[in-house]
């Protein structure tokens, strides 16, 4: 008996395969056997028989297949969750379908990237981010424990929410900004203008407007509910703005500045993103193999922690930057001892 | 006779004078005389005596300022440019004030960061970045001619643009998603509900909401004219969004992911992204020093070119992974060459 069944080897299923390689005995199942192949060449897990049993099995395939797999599962499977992103739909699905409610507990992982399907998988997607457990009234205890122990062995955060707790919650972290950020790029192509003016505050705001409409719109149908009245309450100050703007109203204007400013302090900080205790220091290089290592050996050699690193390739031309972010107290002892090394720090 | 006067020795002023360093005979001056000490500390420039002469004059201070020092500083410059991002509202106060318009030429750097003042200024912070040239219909091709050569020391790319031409360009890529960014954050700052699941797409989406309300509100005041039609559009998309989602018209909410697909193509790409060319290579290391160029080296030493590098720190954790962005072409020799250098590939 295997230790759990994968059902869909895309992006999240295969990621959780090659999480668990070494802790525990992993079957894998997709109606794609291409898809199937790449996650077991990965080393995602074995190839589902279609008969044995396993202690627990994990639905992250479409939401809408989950009823279906755990009717079908029933007597192979002892526990079974699943990873969709509105909770609230899926319980009810369950709930009118007849199945044991009790062996049932939904979850979803926090965790994704622009890219899907199991190429891009990686063992560290869960990595320190969120997993929300979302048990019904009849998840059992035993249920729970399965989600919550296959969350910690993919290096998750475990959090239990109720169901509509979940929903209300991506909405505001993920649904409102996805219908924002596409509302924004929309409004900027129907002006049918050149942006090539644009900078890293446009580029920021508009990235998830390059998200698949196909998933989005079920997504949005699903979690309505809770994204409608967010959505006419942005739509409300826009409008709000835009009278402050044209009858010259400053004081109504800086008053959604500032409520923007106490919003953006809740929002907890990316990671890659650093307090003010630390520091770039630039170094400008050719464009050629080799001169990343050269500028860190040297980093390394002078005993300085980098803490991050960035690449600035610049447009057309054959140098780069190469900035180093270090601690506010190593900047001055690394701008020297790179200068010392014979590289060109930057504004020094 | 020097050079350049440069009047404001914030982040832009003082950037320039680095940018310069070598090239141009540069003055600083500066109603503050420790920005004025840190620039010249830096090696932005000479501090000017109030008394020489000098061949242009950038005002690198408030838009406000601009008339002020053009008449006051008539008889010592032979030309004048300003860096206003609002372009027709210096123009016109300029029109207006009696001032020799012949040498007179607005520019606008599109360059800058979070920081301020002249400690975060950088030699490199125009490279490759748009510097608008907004001659009025009075500007002297000197005066033109003057601006540009400046820009193009400074490793910017100059683009000549009519006033209003800029004010609608900046208006779109510039001041509609600040204040998308904002009425974003505001509506979440009113739920008053904790953001702990959020993830990069809602912190991409409200990072300029950090952005300073004193002046924000200034810059969204002069360019009002501009700007107040596009959140309005804003507005209005959003108000047929929430109607569709009431509805479950998922036709409507489709068409606005596609236009907003649409929108976000237009938007030129970051430095720092990449095409689809390129693949991230994980490896996963100790928090230590060093670490970062070890695995540099060990690319380096099997000739890997390295496009990108980034660092993910794991939130309470010993370890961090590595991303090595490398061509596709180049992806299997890399995670074989560091594998074999004894290095934890992730996913491999």
């Amino acid at each position: 008996m295997a230790d759990l069944l994968v059902v869909g080897t895309g992006l999240i299923g295969t990621s959780v395969g090659l999480a668990l390689r070494g802790q525990s005995d992993v079957v894998l199942s997709d109606l794609s056997a291409a898809d199937l192949a790449v996650a077991v060449e990965r080393g995602a897990g074995r190839a589902w028989d279609g008969e044995e049993a396993f202690a627990h099995c994990l639905v992250a395939a479409s939401p809408s297949a989950v009823v279906s797999v755990v009717r079908r599962l029933a007597d192979r499977s002892g526990t079974f969750s699943h990873v969709a992103s509105v909770q609230r739909a899926v319980q009810d699905d369950l709930a009118g379908s007849g199945v044991d409610l009790a062996r049932v507990c939904g979850s979803h992982p926090m965790a994704g990237k622009e890219q899907s399907g199991p190429t891009a998988a990686s063992a560290s997607l869960f990595a320190g981010r969120p997993w929300v457990l979302c048990p019904s009234g009849q998840t059992s205890p035993g249920a729970l424990a399965a989600v919550r122990d296959l969350a910690l062995a993919c290096g998750a955060e475990p959090v239990e929410l109720t169901a509509e707790q979940h929903d209300a919650a991506v909405a505001r972290v993920s649904h409102l900004p996805q219908v924002a950020a596409s509302a924004v790029a929309a409004v900027l192509a129907a002006q049918g203008e050149e942006l090539a003016l644009a900078g890293p505050g446009l580029q920021d705001t508009t990235r998830i407007a390059a998200s698949d409409p196909a998933l989005w719109v079920e997504v949005l149908r699903q979690n309505a509910a809770a994204v409608a009245p967010l959505v006419r309450e942005l739509s409300r100050e826009l409008a709000i703005a835009a009278d402050a703007l044209d009858r010259a109203d400053p004081a109504a204007v800086e008053d959604l500045l500032r409520r923007g400013n106490a919003g953006r302090r809740l929002v907890p900080r990316k990671r890659g993103e650093h307090d003010r205790d630390f520091v770039v220091v630039p170094v400008a290089v050719p464009d050629s193999p080799g001169q990343l290592a050269g500028v860190l050996a040297s980093a390394a050699q002078a005993g300085i922690n980098v803490e991050d690193v960035r690449v600035e390739h610049l447009p057309g031309r054959p140098t780069g930057v190469i900035e180093l972010l270090v601690h506010l107290s190593a900047q001055a002892q690394a701008r020297t001892a790179l200068a010392a090394a014979g590289w060109d720090v930057v504004g020094g």
